[in-house]
């Protein structure tokens, strides 16, 4: 458990809705879950961007259990859901990798009305996430918030 | 309905196994689902990739009624599990975006042990789709559909 990135967020906000990493980088929760739990993502050049980890540790969505998938599809789509509403946005993409961090989570970035490469995947449009005071990230959160369960 | 490339599509595949766009390009049906029809994916690069195109023309995961929801999600884990179990990649990348095409279809891509940038998501890894001929299409397609209930 120890050696998972996301292990060790989920134990460090237990309680907290901040967690620094040891290379001090900021976790900030979103929302507890019932399968899961929502960050707000490190790149908020796509404002609102949330990840969801399961609280499960599992690579693959056919890991886990039926309820459990369940449950876990189901947070996913209400963060979606109060992204869509809080923000606005033109089109949200829903995306579970893995590809460095083998514990399942997803990536919903809205695609806002002003998206500098609307047609393609956010991996295609190189840049640098902006650096987010504490208050910019408190709001965003707060924006989330008033539209979840 | 008729400028909506994926409405096309699944017109095209009702009682069909293959349907021929206007412009050319074949779509290959790997299997009807409840809520959703799954094609191959037109980039064979990462053998196995399957786009699962939800019957019904909507643009967001939460504009889907609750049931069919679920339904469309249980059909693209079910068609993920059968990738996994027919090609055994190293990861499973899941992906709803809808950029170009807004009618909700999954990108699901088996990423192999021999990818050749396995950490960064497929669309960082610049390539032409290979041709891929029509008994190497079916014979992929066989061998999913041997994993799907």
């Amino acid at each position: 458990m120890s050696e998972c990135v996301f292990c060790a967020v989920l134990q460090g906000l237990k309680g907290a809705e901040v967690y620094r990493s040891p290379s001090g980088r900021a976790y900030r929760k979103v929302r507890d879950l019932p399968a899961s739990v929502a960050i707000l993502g490190h790149d908020q050049f796509y404002r609102g961007y949330t990840v969801v980890i399961a609280r499960t540790h599992a690579t693959e969505l056919y890991d886990l259990a039926d309820g459990e998938l369940a449950q876990y599809l189901a947070d996913m789509v209400g963060v979606a859901r109060a992204l869509d509403r809080a923000f606005r946005p033109r089109k949200m993409n829903y995306e579970c990798l893995g590809n460095t961090v083998a514990h399942l989570h997803w990536h919903l970035f809205p695609r806002h009305t002003d998206d500098p490469n609307p047609k393609r995947p956010t991996w295609q449009h190189a840049h640098e996430p902006p650096a987010v005071s504490d208050a910019e990230a408190a709001a965003t959160i707060a924006a989330i918030c008033r539209h979840l369960a």
